[in-house]
């Protein structure tokens, strides 16, 4: 086996590998997942030059498509119509308690969230009537430390997945990548509390992508059962256990989170497959979210709920403004979206820049995590406090039915340190919760409310908090601090554009909003729908679509999404939906060229062969042929049979169970119906270093065919690897076998395997460095 | 050739032909399009035992895939980024125009209809009020005489694709089937005036259906440049000449059409690809004609119209009905629910009865046709102005702040025959425009406004129209008839409930209405849109869905939907997103056993053997093979070579060319770029017959290498049909090659190739009728 090993040795950096757990044993911290913004794996795995030393993406890729093997199809076959039946109404029932369980933990956030930031707002400006500025700040300042600390405590500790808005993940999870310890109940836990944490402490980040997680997280752990450690092992339950049923509940967990526009956000952003029945199980459970919204609020009427219920969910109205609008208002439409596209994607870049700073950073160790989100708390809250005090008091417009100063938690003129009858225009903005800016900077029929001085400020500030919040350890959503920046020169574009248009400064903050979300996240029809339920004007659809496409074709031209470089920074392997121009001139076959030979088995194989083989290489698929002659037609010639292709996972059962023979044989059905259960073969469970396998067990032998599965996809090698790709990504595969053009003895059926890694456009580039010159000329 | 010749000619059935301009040649009334009801095919194309005398589909598949040949290549090489711009411009250009125009052409055919019907109804009431009665019957029957005789004379006579819906043609030619004469400029003209005419008439039909096809043919012209025999040649116009770009506007051209949640019914009910991409350039569409609809309505205002702006388009408003209900009233929830369920798929089943003995009518010839449907005509008329006189007249309810009673055109309490102070219930739902009647049904806060009789008469007449009126030529849409039937027996059942129930006969209608829609379509999301739309009220949400969910469910488990009983009725070969559970226990190897040897060609091959072979079978593709040594490997055993596929367009291209070599040699690149262009190549016009080629040219050679497409999608022959049938729908195939498991001298390279339609269940159960069983069990 000398040579032969160290053939093997070499292509260890085969893509997906089953290397999670043991890596996380090892160290924790150097999981990839508990540093999400290094990009760790510039390695191409199918180049052979690049592997010394290289490492690989330790991420195993999700298996969509049906393994369709003797024992499946026994199973397939051996269900009774009742079970059919209990299957789909488990899948029903599951889609309700995602919907279910997502609203009431939304619910409950927004309570807590309403209440905590509420309190802490009516005793500061306690203090500040009282002209006990300082105390108010250290106040203040206190409490908004203490919320961070907690946040961050939990997340740096218990769950570092919980940290950030974890839509990236979940995007690459849908696509066929698992990023583990992503969906446990620790994690689920620590962001509901992380959340509610960051956001009463008034960090520039919003609530809205940590509840999509929340919404995948109990979508997870419904189809498993619970917790890790404490599943249910109900028998219907296991219908669940297998990556596509997951895939499904996931995409319902994902849209439930994001109920405003979710099952188009769902469709447009985050799932990679589609099915029209799955469009109707994700709209039901988003349903329920919304009902169970809408029953919360109903019911925390007059004030049930603490301070919840003025503020709420986000929700703007600006159906009461007279959309009167001519021709000539296109220029300032046009300009909010060109200046989304530029802005957008000068925002993609600098945050960029930012994560791999505070990536250095977060890599030193936890305490470094910790004092990073702690001084960023400190400096928010100074900000947000210090800065009103620069602003000037503008006298109450008495024409306005508004109450004019206000004191309380929320209200669109706050006193903080005026006179009577003045108000501060700064302190609106900044000294509130998140969503009660928005609402107040979206405001329509006020154009004398704020000075532009005071937007200046507000913009800056933004501008520089959306930069540095984010990559803190903190659960934190980019809908909330894109939507506070976009406003704020919108509304600024509307004070300077007031005499020349007669669009409201309230509907340029709103234009402004979705301008630069769709410069910076490229998503337009979910975005157009959930603008279009904020402002609740369908007439101003057509200037909204305007804004939100030439904002996207801006931003399109500089660089890719935000959430693109997120996912490229955490080096999860994801596929894209279009392959690159240049993939039409390169084929499969040269890509399996500069790849390592493939290792394959025999129908019946040597039990050493199979463990040196597990031990000495990371691939998760293994080719299954046979020798001998063409049964069927008359040919006479030496031939090879391709039966199909095993998996990882299952050998290691093999080896588990000693599912050994004697003698060189091909069994009965009844032998491996006797051994394995369909239900057991869907675990992923097992690493080859845990098997014990005696010396004699080594000589003796198994019939793999049962457990093959015997549909692989297959392509010829003559195939386009943009095509190839279509392919790939369409069905849903993890292995994708190459097969020669020439048809003749001798050949090998299987010429190579291709993965997802090996499709990837970056890593095919690091081989083939002249397609990169085509794609630039 | 002689016994080669008798071989292919066996093979003529297989699936996609090119034969359909011949057809139509001989006699227009013997297209199966002109007769769209009968179940023509009932023979396995794979089936050789089963061919003589059998007729095909003459229907084409169309070509989702990228031909990669080497003058596509080439072509696509040389493309400048301008050419580029250009075409992303052009592509939303489209969109815009496919929009507006269809939003103009919407409110051209509500003006027009609001106008017509409305006059008529005016008149009527006069003769009525001066106690007219004959007169006015004899005036109301003439009107709709002569409406429905424009309407049916011109589908009859011009266009008989324009009868009918036209949603299932579309639905089977996004899922890859081209109907022919489809989208042309008659058809499109003969839709609008016929629709008008139709629906004037107070035929039991709508507008929607129509309005979908309107879409979709403007959608086509556009992209072809206007009419067949006018079409402009613009340069750029020529990169939409291919299937994919043509899908792709014919699908925003679809959800324009039905701009009540357009974009969900295109994605849940119409489209069978669909792309991220898409997803925003229909929404552009979409959004484009509800703004023109909006500013039609405004322009108006106040009678600038004419009668149009009272009625209008379709949206009732239910918002300001307190929705209180408690818990108990999930029970009649759940009757209608399951009342719509069983009567959606009884109507379904009498529907598709009904449609057959239609068939046998008009085959006949024109004037049957003609006669069908003024009978149906009179028959309407006569009903919905003689069935008033049976009911009583109520006293107007003085506590209603609604006029009443009425004697306009509109209006809740039709005064009709009965004294001042009384109205005629049964007149106010039938002696009005559908959409009228629609309204007056869903009227809320009225409840002893009918009389439980009158709604026994209303429903039991609209059951008997919605069954006899579909069939009849003239352009009819499905979704007003299932409406009033269904609104019909919900208000009933909200009578009967009345004393138990806290929910509103108006809402009772309209659940009514929404569960037979979804017993008879099987729609769910896009109509849960849609009568949320109607309902205005996120409250009901939640009983609206679980109404749809009963009836679909309960629905499915006795027929398929109304849409997939038509298109099985037309014998369009519509590939089912979900394969067939039989389908995994057997193998493309199996199916490709039983069908006629695959007839292919050398790279370079004799010009006879490529006429004899065109001539002599239909297949549309034909694989290239070359045959030597394996060049790369060192292996020294003879070798066959797949090179790929070329298709019938192309060969005959080569022979209309006459791209004929003297020698057999392989030719060099300019030698082909010379004689085609990758436009030309995309078309799809010619046929053998026309193509006069000498008796020395046919001793000479043609190289096919270049116009092969070198990337065809493969099978290996173990792979089950149910995954084969997965990548050919979601991958958009017209042709897959099924290439052997073993890897021996001698064995073809190709073993067989499967089209459509041999992987359509129906055509796989005539030649396998075991399965058959295995599913019933």
């Amino acid at each position: 086996m000398g040579e032969e090993s160290s053939l093997l040795k070499e292509s260890t950096s085969i893509n997906d590998t089953n290397m999670v757990e043991e890596v996380e044993e090892r160290d924790p911290e150097s999981n990839p997942l508990n540093e999400p913004l290094l990009k760790r794996n510039r390695t191409l795995s199918s180049n052979p030059l690049a592997l010394v030393g290289a490492k690989v993406s330790y991420i195993e890729s999700l298996d969509y498509e049906i393994n369709e093997n003797d024992l499946f199809k026994q199973d397939w076959r051996s269900r009774s119509r009742t079970q059919v039946l209990q299957y789909i109404f488990w899948k029903w029932t599951l889609a309700f308690l995602v919907g279910l369980l997502t609203g009431v933990i939304a619910t409950l956030i927004n309570l807590a969230v309403e209440n905590i930031a509420g309190y802490k707002f009516l005793a500061v400006v306690n203090f500040i009537q009282k002209e006990r500025y300082l105390r108010g700040f250290l106040y203040f300042t206190g409490i908004n430390f203490l919320l961070t600390f907690v946040a961050s405590i939990l997340c740096v500790c218990f769950a570092p997945t919980a940290a950030g808005p974890g839509i990236p993940e979940i995007k690459a999870y849908l696509n066929g990548v698992d990023t583990p310890n992503m969906y446990g109940a620790t994690t689920l836990f620590v962001k509901i509390i992380g959340s509610i944490g960051a956001v009463s402490a008034g960090l520039d980040l919003g609530k809205e992508g940590p509840l999509v997680h929340i919404g995948s997280c109990i979508a997870s752990l419904l189809g498993q059962g619970g917790p890790d450690n404490y599943r249910i092992k109900w028998r219907w339950l296991r219908y669940f256990n297998n990556d596509r049923d997951r895939r499904d509940l996931i995409t319902c967990g994902a849209s439930s989170g994001a109920p405003v526009g979710g099952v188009l956000f769902a469709l447009e952003e985050v799932a990679t497959w589609w099915r029209s029945a799955l469009l109707w199980r994700t709209f039901f459970s988003t349903a329920v979210v919304v009902v169970v919204l809408r029953a919360s609020i109903e019911l925390c009427h007059k004030g049930k709920c603490g301070l919840f219920g003025e503020g709420g969910l986000i929700m703007y109205d600006v159906s009461d403004v007279t959309v009167r609008y001519n021709v000539m208002d296109i220029i300032p439409v046009v300009i909010i979206g060109v200046l989304g596209g530029v802005l957008g994607s000068l925002y993609n870049y600098l945050l960029h820049k930012v994560l791999r700073v505070y990536n250095l950073i977060n890599q030193k160790g936890k305490m470094y995590k910790l004092l990073l989100s702690l001084s960023v708390a400190i400096f928010t809250s100074a900000c947000q406090y210090g800065l009103p005090f620069l602003a000037k008091c503008t006298p109450c417009d008495p024409s306005l039915s508004d109450v004019c100063p206000t004191n309380g938690r929320s209200g669109n003129f706050k006193q903080f340190n005026c006179p009577k009858g003045y108000y501060n225009d700064l302190a609106t903005l900044l000294l509130t919760t998140n969503d009660d800016a928005v609402r107040n900077i979206f405001s329509t029929n006020t154009p004398l409310e704020y000075q532009p001085s005071s937007i200046i400020i507000f913009f800056a500030l933004y501008c520089i908090l959306g930069l540095i919040t984010f990559g803190i350890a903190v659960p934190s959503g980019l809908f909330l601090p894109i939507i506070l920046m976009g406003s704020g020169y919108g509304r600024l574009l509307g004070i300077l554009m007031g005499p020349h248009t007669n669009i409201d400064q309230g509907l340029f903050a709103v234009l402004g909003a979705a301008s630069l979300m769709a410069g910076s996240m490229r998503m337009t029809v979910s975005l157009c729908v959930i603008f279009l339920e904020l402002t609740n004007n369908l007439l101003l659809l057509p200037i909204t679509m305007i804004v939100l496409l030439i904002a996207k074709t801006v931003g399109d031209s500089f660089n890719p999404s935000i959430y693109e470089i997120i996912l490229h920074l955490k080096g999860l392997p994801f596929m894209d939906a279009n392959p690159e121009p240049w993939m039409r001139n390169l084929t499969v076959g040269e890509l399996v060229d500069v790849k390592p030979a493939v290792v394959s088995f025999k129908g019946v194989e040597k039990v050493a062969n199979i463990v040196n083989a597990l031990k000495n290489t990371t691939h998760n698929g293994f080719p299954v042929m046979d020798c001998g002659l063409v049964p069927t037609t008359g040919v006479a010639n030496e031939a090879t049979e391709l039966h199909g292709i095993i998996l990882r996972a299952h050998l290691i059962q093999v080896l588990k169970k000693k599912w050994f023979l004697k003698e060189r044989r091909r069994t009965e059905e009844w032998e491996v119906r006797e051994k394995f259960t369909w239900v057991e073969l869907a675990e992923r469970e097992g690493n080859i270093e845990d098997v014990a396998v005696t010396k004699e067990e080594m000589e003796m032998f198994v019939d793999l065919h049962p457990l093959t599965n015997t549909t692989p996809f297959t392509v010829l090698e003559s195939m386009s690897v943009a095509k190839a790709m279509v392919l790939f990504r369409q069905v849903g595969l993890r292995h994708m076998l190459v097969v020669p053009k020439y048809q003749a003895s001798g050949v090998s059926p299987v010429i190579g395997i291709l993965t997802r890694q090996d499709l990837l456009a970056y890593n095919i580039l690091t081989v083939f460095p002249h397609l990169a010159k085509s794609k630039r000329k």
